[in-house]
């Protein structure tokens, strides 16, 4: 069993929570990799820096400046940020971007209809298995923030989520997988102002009438349906969770 | 053979000569290690982050904002730029810093006589071998910034000539190895305003003379000093060079 976990920014930047998140993360048994964000940083150091950060659509527009800082303190602060941490819960965690090791190859995404500037989507084909593989049955815990690089010498900033289940979906072929995606909410919720009101289970059959029925709505959609497309290319299970719920069963699982 | 190669911060701050030195260095044919320094930029960003960069002898002073910045900027911004161009040049580098895998641990220097902050220190026998050596064995070409690690979950800026000079002496167990120092002079020179005047080849014998009649001297001593305690612990060959000179064999070669 392979466990891909990916946590969000908001845990990131609470330094208690993220303690807590990734002492549990270190109990994990089985062969583990941890995926994060962290927005909130890159922002703060933009403003400081006096550069303006620019969204469409909740992405952030990539000029070679801003890859800049997002390389800076994704791959630098945050990643090793963690990477210490986990070393220090004796969880033996390697810290990477897509570009080490040829690892995780993304392609830059077109700039039509929407030019975004270094960005990058990933096929999860082409992630290197091989040297996942290696540091996994090393009993070594890859550590992978959102940075990731062309073939050809461009890093590029990718969208955490997808780099988890480009993941998952690539481990599939290797072990059975289990993906869980930490925020800071109990799951997938039918009521968004109650957080008490998650999903315990949702297939693809209860997918369907959930959002008929308009139980799930906005960002909540391309979530679980980016978790369905992952269970139909082999991952076993995909939770969505609060970070504090890692080692327990309480959250959404999106199953078959 | 195992090659040792440490790139100091005049040619990082200059990327055409990077690129130069960057395309040599992949085409080393034998197993090989890039050991990074890079301090300009981190005093860029200090100082457009309105942060006072404390240096006593030519060394950082590292309090808690500095190894935020200098985190960010090694381990980051310069690591991933190296990696992402070694990509490129189709050599298969991983970007790590000596937490990542508890690959370097070090220890932070004590506060006496002078408090450096969080600046550590490296055992050469402390190094992870077992990991170097699965990444060697499997065409991976470690790239090292010097931010290394106590065990216990300090993230430690170390001086880069040390960590190569402590991989070497590790590295010597495994295999024969050569250390590399490449910057912007031709070598250990005798006359410090001719670049032309570098001498070929310093054992530890002519060392003594060449100090004892003010050949070598200021920065040069402790240089080359390091170099014979490394020869001293097993490396082959210590060699001070310009870095365009990588693959050729004109500089300063120290040798038993």
């Amino acid at each position: 069993m392979i466990t891909i976990v990916k946590i969000g920014g908001n845990i990131i930047n609470n330094s208690e929570k993220l303690d807590s998140f990734l002492s549990d993360f270190s109990k994990l048994n089985d062969k583990k990799i941890l995926v994060h964000g962290g927005g909130r940083e890159a922002t703060e150091l933009s403003n400081k820096l006096g550069r303006e950060t620019k969204m469409i659509n909740g992405r952030r527009i990539t000029d070679l400046d801003t890859l800049e800082i997002v390389t800076m303190v994704y791959a630098g602060l945050i990643n090793k940020r963690i990477v210490s941490k986990l070393q220090d819960f004796d969880c033996n965690a390697i810290g990477l971007t897509g570009a080490d090791g040829h690892i995780i190859p993304a392609k830059r995404r077109p700039p039509i209809p929407v030019d975004f500037g270094y960005v990058g989507d990933i096929d999860p084909s082409d992630i290197n298995l091989k040297l996942v593989s290696l540091l996994l049955n090393n009993h070594l815990s890859p550590v992978f923030c959102a940075i990731c690089h062309e073939s050809k010498g461009h890093l590029l900033n990718c969208n955490a989520d997808s780099v988890a289940s480009a993941l998952a979906v690539a481990c599939a072929s290797l072990d059975s997988v289990r993906l869980i995606y930490c925020f800071e909410k109990m799951g997938v919720l039918s009521d968004p102002d109650d957080n008490m009101s998650y999903i315990p289970l949702i297939t693809q059959n209860s997918f369907t009438s959930l959002v008929e029925n308009k139980v799930i709505s906005g960002g909540m959609i391309p979530k679980v349906t980016n978790a369905l497309n992952a269970i139909k290319q082999g991952v076993d299970e995909v939770r969505i969770c609060d970070a504090s719920n890692l080692l327990n069963n309480i959250g959404t699982s999106v199953k078959a």
